[in-house]
């Protein structure tokens, strides 16, 4: 895999889903090899199931004598060849993806990405934190990130005053336009509006291995089974809770002598990687969602 | 771990759980020093929720000066202060212990345990192997086992005839008074009387990381649902389908390309290491079941 | 992945590597698809610090409407267009690979790779099994395979000795020309002329994560060092002992109570997976080697 | 494993290790039973090869009539019982566990250990972080924590300047007297006066799974080899580079397609665990060094 934040270097990225048909990589390779472009990596997946084609390309700017706007109007005309229901994503390296974080108390994953994002790790700029505690304001300002507070009412205030914070919750989001919304353990469950508004850019983490242990406290849930590894699930936010399409996983051991508050504090190290994994994919572009399941070019 | 199977020397087994309170290793151990007794290995587990203690201990044998049933005698007798609910046993590995396998069509588990016990890795003996097919009689007998061929009825085929069927498997299995029996891909739901009469003894390896998936075709139900790791989970059977003790669970990492035929194929390497692990663990007494969860001192 | 072997349907796998320049992917593509091809699996890799490139693509063998000796010798005229340097081979999945595997007393690979290749998860058959030492001759030819029994003199029986035991290998292994030659843990080292006659086609399985622990007894060598993560690695086998391409490696955690005994035991489960893991992928055409080093399109 | 620092109530942790015999359990057990001890986590470990016993258990301090110092007091007494070899240390989890960090430019083990230590995961306080670069400073004080810098002469500045920044080095660190010294990517070899005055508290974590890869660039030469894991490894500094006893390791996939800048990025998720564990375990008093290797209670 490439690491497309660690180089200089400008790059296109290309996505494409379509019906799969013979032709469609020659199609596409060679409207790249005759425009000049340096492809430095290039994914395919061919469904059998759904007979659905997806590609990823990677391609240096530099190699072609177009920018990217004029790479989109061309590239709209091979995707028109291939179908109605062709879709297709052109992005440009040189403007960096743009991420607001939705916290709650728990603060591990923001410190996580902060971290991250701070040392250069993830290719993408954090507009905005909002919270709807404060307690990590201060570190996120630190961080020259803004902070957002923004109380939730209580539970049982009634929908009502729910549905005013989030409203205000979409107004602040919908005006950064932002490429990630990541909810780092917001702990809300968002109402079906915003799932909508937010589609297929919404990420949450939950702290089990999906589809065990849908809904709350699953180290709970986990350890009343007695099961022998817990895990950690980064997907995209639909309506329905915790069964939005998967984007990573990952489980680490745990035995008899793991407690509940040993669970919630070994799992941490597991939300945090799946979840920085799953963002970065997200903002590279190796995410490619096809039903309720995903297409992920590592 | 002390690997009981690789050493000429003799060990005798001691595994003990009671209602917790102080004194207990205390009483113990200083049962076995007067005994003179050689500790090679001990592990010790308090659980909170439920209060209650665990341990395991192994003594060699020619560290002490009476034999195994002399030692469970005396040990009675401290057990005995620990209270009526104390529960205990107290094995030699002198005396192998001694394994029956209900296979069906997969050949996967059974190949690799006949491998495992044939290269002196398991310290078990495989009494009989009983199928209801007999595609595998050959290679079993070419390891020496005897293979029992009991074809079961066609699904569809009236209560009557399964009936009869696992009546004469409980009569097969019983007559061997087995320490395991290992269901290794079996493919029948075990009626309650078996499930009663084997308790704690019955090990079966599920194709799914359990909870997730219980019944038929976890892999199927794990492509559709998109999952990015497949598990496997050996545990002991009970009345309650899927839902027994859970001994050990492992899993693999797949991706969007794998097909069902892949998650299959790929998911026997984990159930293989799985079941192993689980048939290991309970020969060797390292697995105290307490409630519907297990305590395994590896 | 394709598993090539769990489908009826027959496949054509191209692999290509030659030194990367723009359009060689357009090349190829337009080449299979004005043949009608249909691309059921894609892999492409550019190699940065080398400047090669690196493909493997399967083709429906129906989707053409001629034999894979046409497509030889069509792709060699592509080929001919990327170079002098470029490398590569066109093999047809209905003519099954075929093994030889090499072992000596140590039974656990050899049983795995049997029970694999019985239940058909390995796409490969067995011609022989050539042994050092007599014990696994019936469980071979139990499996329907047949076994040779070479035996290699005591170490010090001077160096005439060894070399015509050798020779006989060589003209054993050669008769049969195999796709593969798996070094089951041989633990003999092959002569230079062995390993060039061989080369690109001996696996070895070696019992450590290389490049620490090179040599003889990695575990006693692992556990003086107090690692905590044992591993295996398989190579391909060159003239540098341990030193070839390596294929897959993987790491088992192992703890203070692990013996050398302990070790030995539980690496095995390594050794087998990454060796079956390596010998699958070899015979699939997965694995190009460059240099010292190789590219494994999974 | 109990996470110590997760509860309110205080715990008395001891460690002893001295040369086995029969009867050290009892003699420990007895001893902490007559002062009515509630032992809530207990790990043992004879060493066969040098006949050496290990052991840890935790205390409900509640449990005792008596304090820290006075179980120390008592505790001496039976320790001397077990020989003049006999090592223990008994520690008092209220009182916290403190720590120096040594940091350079790397801030990805940085952030991850403020960010764990803000989020009460490890129980430990920072007295203070020391940086050969001021780059790290303004988050370091933003978490609350001192941070000095103390620059370090250019690489071939003459062993005079050197010495005279160790020396300041070593004054700052030995202020504090600190229970651990941790060399969060420090990128500095330690002189051997330092080495000495810190045994047993200084922790480094190594960018490779040790022991290949020793000494610089690690990364570099995991590429050049071509290995398909990459890891990390916390240890105890010693005189000799990267040899000392190693206290926890762990290893990520890596694949052909990861450049050098790919597995530096990839390898930090691992050093973070790998550090953080390690420094957890050290300050939780799990860690027992014995010769060049370690037992750890986990």
């Amino acid at each position: 895999m490439l690491a497309v934040d660690s180089r200089a270097d400008r790059r296109y990225v290309i996505t494409l889903s379509c019906p799969d048909t013979t032709g469609i990589v020659a199609r596409i390779s060679t409207f790249l090899a005759e425009a000049g472009g340096w492809i430095v990596e290039a994914g395919y997946h061919s469904d059998p199931d759904t007979n659905w084609f997806f590609t990823r390309q990677v391609v240096r700017a530099d190699s072609l004598s177009f920018d990217a706007d004029e790479l989109r109007a061309r590239f709209a005309a091979v995707a028109a060849e291939l179908g109605a229901e062709a879709s297709w994503t052109v992005t440009d390296t040189g403007r960096p993806k743009r991420a607001v974080l939705l916290v709650s108390k728990e603060p591990h994953c923001l410190h996580d990405l902060l971290g991250r994002v701070s040392a250069g790790e993830l290719p993408v700029r954090l507009d905005a934190v909002i919270g709807n505690h404060d307690g990590l304001a201060d570190i996120v300002r630190a961080h020259g990130v803004a902070f957002h507070h923004l109380p939730f009412p209580e539970p049982g205030s009634g929908r009502e005053a729910k549905g005013a914070a989030f409203a205000q919750l979409g107004e602040l989001v919908g005006a950064r336009e932002p490429d990630a919304i990541v909810l780092a353990r917001f702990m809300q469950i968002l109402p079906p509006n915003l799932c909508r508004a937010w589609a297929g850019r919404a990420l949450n983490i939950h702290h089990s291995f999906l589809p065990s242990f849908v809904g709350a406290r699953p180290y709970h849930q986990a350890y009343a089974r007695g099961v022998k590894l817990i895990g950690a699930t980064c997907h995209y936010v639909t309506e329905n809770l915790d069964a939005g399409p998967i984007i990573e996983q990952d489980v680490i051991r745990v035995d008899h002598g793991d407690t509940v508050a040993d669970m919630v504090r070994r799992g941490r190290d597991i939300e945090r990687l799946v979840l920085s994994r799953g963002l970065r994919w997200h903002v590279e572009d190796r995410v490619l969602v096809h039903g309720n399941k995903t297409v992920v070019f590592r």
